[in-house]
């Protein structure tokens, strides 16, 4: 008997249908002898459309009293997903942030979890209760309905799974499973059996966006087994997606590369002829994080003559604003040469913690691209990824060659 | 400075641009210098959704479960309002009914409201805010969300004003108070400046659904100055509409009769030649009880030659239902001579606290019935009313003649 904390997004709790499948799906799980907490999400748009309702009374709501609104998405579905449980006979009982409690402070709408106490949950699962608890929120130290920001729900279940001292989290999505990429980019694409908890933050951040970053993170720090499964898979058929591993966890052999993700939505901006002088990543960057623009990669090579080039990414929808601040406010300021820009780039990553022992996969990775005549214009490095940017075009190319370079078509020994 | 609950039914909420409204209407009195906690429906149309929604996923749903779901209407308008209010530059916070916390007794979808912490929101009020509290839920000893059942709104308003000895409660609904007859039919109906609590007890029983009977139990127990309003009275139009009173605040003389009620929705119901005995009414509706019919009106005659006739009046969809168990059940079993029985009648009352001084309004009553050529088939009388039940067809007739024959068109001395 295993205590499983099981996640639910708003997909899967879409219709009276499908919260109907989720309770077979559970009653499944519980009839094997388990002990179930189910966390779920709002009804798929619902949130949304209180956010919609919100604006149309206040331009500007108020976080507090949008957190007391949006937190009623889940509210709904715990009670439906209760019913249906109790009409397969099961013992369900559906508790909000704010009964569990879910403790967490009092930045509304982006609310961090402080503490769970489980104890009333603790209690119900001894008596063979289902525990359904809404995801996304809690409740401050005052009694204040706090929200956790998108994607909370996830990170509802690790914190949840984490304070239960749970045998396992299961966050059930529309895919199956982590994969070595994108199979609509490369049909070969393998369902990984584990990953890492590094390289599922790696593929997270890079595009597979599987399960929210956040909640990885908190698993990684409460060693919480995470594993990622379909909620639609039928009666039967069900696979056991991909489970996410912590090191300490995993000392047998390792494929050097579990994966090649990728992120079209980049823009590449250059400062060209820059002093090379310290402080001067600062004085350019500086102006484009006051705009709010995210930037993702940040290259800055050694310097000739006193100047250097000095590169970044940011997505492509902020591209024109930050070439805007660089023209106008950065570069006569710096006394840059000039400002280039390309907009028609992506980011290419091969992810796997084996490149650590195994120094080749640098130059195989380069070399395979160079043998397709895909030209790389920035390349960056972390311990258990190589990314490079390349032209747009090249991108389906590129993931292909690499996917099949690094055997990830191949079953794992 | 005067502590006013005020409460907003799900009309006045339904649209951001009625609670606009409200908002617009809470700051005037604001204004004023009076503290307000507003009591708040959910938008009209929401509870009935949440509840199809949930008879879509289990045909019969979990009370406990039920209530958490429906409970989220109002956190929706209570979150909507206080951000109305602070767009006009108050101060406001919102209260769930667990927030407060109203204390109820556990029974799901109509719990009884035990006690209210008024603590949190004199604070508040005290900082100058706001206070906007979600009508219709509460919360059990256990922590558990319950709701008070349809109306239940009213009574939220009504119980918070006595926990927190409000000057006034002002029920705020889409009429603009009570009237002496629903002026759809006698056009020259007035409204009443104020009426006993114990004539609006039989107003509200007898069809003039202004107020939810509930609500008026509870005012009148813990004597809370009660008030009906429009919320759809433009700015500068607003009237006082009327204030229900009790005997002790009331020592002025009183206008013989109040009001003219009638209800359509009845049918009667006789058993005749049934044996003259003790025991028989029982026999006869303890079989209409356990059916679950309401029945309202109940006369039985002296009887004579040792057999009786025993008549009652039952709303007028359950009159195939309640005439089915007579013929089978009750007839045979206490040998009764026939059931006879009439979907075409109405009850109309003359309602009025002062009918206890003055003993010749029953005659007169009948006497201009008669005029009118108006058979009385049935009389029931109480201290404060006179009800007749009469053909349906006559129902406009019997309210306007009796409307005129108490001199209700004339306004109060």
């Amino acid at each position: 008997m295993a205590l499983i904390v099981q996640k639910y997004g708003g997909t899967s709790m879409g219709s009276p249908d499908r919260i109907r499948n989720v309770a077979k799906r559970v009653a499944r799980w519980k009839a094997q002898g388990h002990q179930l907490v189910v966390v779920v999400s709002a009804m798929s748009g619902e949130t949304n459309r209180l956010i919609a309702l919100a604006k149309d009374v206040s331009p500007q709501p108020d976080g507090r009293e949008l957190d007391v609104m949006i937190s009623t998405g889940e509210q709904v579905t715990i009670a439906l997903l209760a019913m249906a449980l109790m009409d397969l006979g099961l013992k369900a009982k559906s508790y909000t942030g704010s009964q569990v409690k879910v403790l967490t402070d009092s930045t509304f709408t982006k609310a961090r979890i402080l503490d769970i106490d489980g104890d009333n949950i603790r209690r119900d699962l001894d008596a063979g209760t289902v525990v359904i608890v809404a995801g996304f929120q809690g409740v401050d130290a005052d009694g204040n309905i706090t929200t956790l920001g998108r994607g909370g729900s996830d990170t509802s279940g690790v914190a949840l799974a984490a304070a239960l001292k749970a045998d396992e989290c299961q966050i059930y999505t529309d895919v199956d499973g982590v994969y070595t990429t994108d199979p609509r980019i490369v049909p070969e694409a393998r369902k990984l059996d584990s990953i890492t908890f590094e390289e599922m933050l790696e593929m997270a951040s890079l595009g597979s966006k599987v399960l929210q970053i956040r909640s990885v993170e908190f698993a990684g720090k409460y060693k919480v087994k995470l594993r990622v499964l379909s909620s639609f898979e039928e009666e039967g058929k069900e696979t056991m997606g991909t489970l996410i591993t912590f090191e300490e966890d995993s000392k047998m052999e390792q494929a050097i590369i579990s994966g090649i993700a990728f992120n079209r939505d980049e823009a590449k901006l250059t400062v060209l002829g820059v002093p090379d002088r310290p402080g001067i990543a600062y004085q350019i960057l500086g102006a484009i994080a006051e705009a709010n623009i995210d930037v993702d990669m940040i290259i800055q090579n050694v310097g000739h003559d006193g100047t250097t080039d000095f590169s970044f990414t940011v997505p492509r929808g902020e591209f024109d604003r930050a070439k805007k601040i660089l023209d106008e406010q950065v570069s006569p300021h710096v006394g840059a040469r000039a400002v280039e820009g390309d907009k028609h780039i992506c980011k290419v990553s091969a992810v796997g913690v084996g490149m650590r022992s195994h120094p080749g996969v640098a130059s195989k990775m380069f070399r395979v691209l160079a043998e397709e005549g895909i030209n790389i214009q920035m390349i960056s490095t972390s311990e258990i990824k190589i990314s490079v940017v390349v032209d747009e075009k090249y991108l389906e190319l590129a993931v292909r060659v690499l996917h099949k370079a690094f055997d990830l078509d191949q079953a794992a020994a």
